[in-house]
């Protein structure tokens, strides 16, 4: 088989398969790295002035726990984060879970999208979130669930970037 | 048309959609922000000890500018910059073109990698990209141009995440 006639593979499978692999190796790559650091360190600003390390950390778990409605795969778990760590900016001076509470809701927020994002079919990837009107959809196909995945997959990359320097330097 | 019906639209041309538009407004986020600061900003470290504006700048220009050979799209055009940005740290006390010549170089090295992201067919998209033996990608057909473009979009948006810390905070 020449490279254009392994190309013609089962195309959605493959291209599910790249996203979903994106998606994971973001959240792994995030994990990884609140784990090797401190409560300490994650209760600091990323850099002078900007978000701490917990806020983001809110943040991103309140970002993957709405995506389970967003892409009709269930009920939210933490809709509690949603004003401190998305309605509001960081240090608004509110009532917050702690550093080890925070994490154990990140890990739990993507263990139960990750079980309900590998019982979606090829066809509901393509098919519209909830956030888009039937109306839009049929003009703009894009607009679609695996759309929502790519695209969270870049935002929580963008604070990726951030999250690393809350560790020390070398 | 229902949902599932709409989405067995040509799937091919609407993933290559996704994908290249994800990556154009990545880019076109980071240009802004460059266009927005000024050299000074751009010359400074994004966070105390880390990576300045400028070799972020330089390192991704190289990046997109290496893109063009990796997705066998035609002849790069700033192989000088890998050493000081990809070979080597920041601040390793090389000779470095300055802030306005790497602008510059990044927006022709940006505009001629989407006028050729424009010429490739669905069937070419999927193809292997140049860095994957026939052998690997025969098991592997992920390992294609399109998964490429894609996790070259993660990656500008890790590092976007840390140039937005180069402007002034509210």
């Amino acid at each position: 088989m020449n490279d254009v006639a392994l190309a013609n593979q089962p195309t959605k499978e493959l291209f599910i398969k790249m996203v979903v692999d994106a998606w994971n190796a973001s959240t792994n790559q995030v994990t990884k790295l609140f784990d090797e650091l401190s409560d300490e360190q994650i209760m600091a600003e990323a850099a002078p002035g900007r978000n701490t390390g917990i806020y983001l950390l809110g943040h991103l778990t309140a970002v993957t726990d709405r995506m389970l409605p967003l892409l009709g795969l269930g009920e939210r778990s933490y809709a509690q984060l949603d004003k401190p760590f998305l309605a509001t900016p960081d240090k608004s001076g509110q009532e917050i879970p702690s550093v080890q509470e925070l994490k154990q809701y990140w890990k739990e927020a993507n263990a139960k999208l990750s079980a309900a994002i590998a019982t979606v079919s090829p066809d509901e990837w393509l098919a519209k979130h909830t956030s888009v009107s039937a109306e839009d959809f049929a003009k703009e196909p894009h607009r679609n669930k695996l759309n929502v995945l790519m695209n969270r997959t870049n935002h929580q990359s963008t604070h990726y970037g951030q999250l690393i320097y809350l560790k020390p330097k070398n």
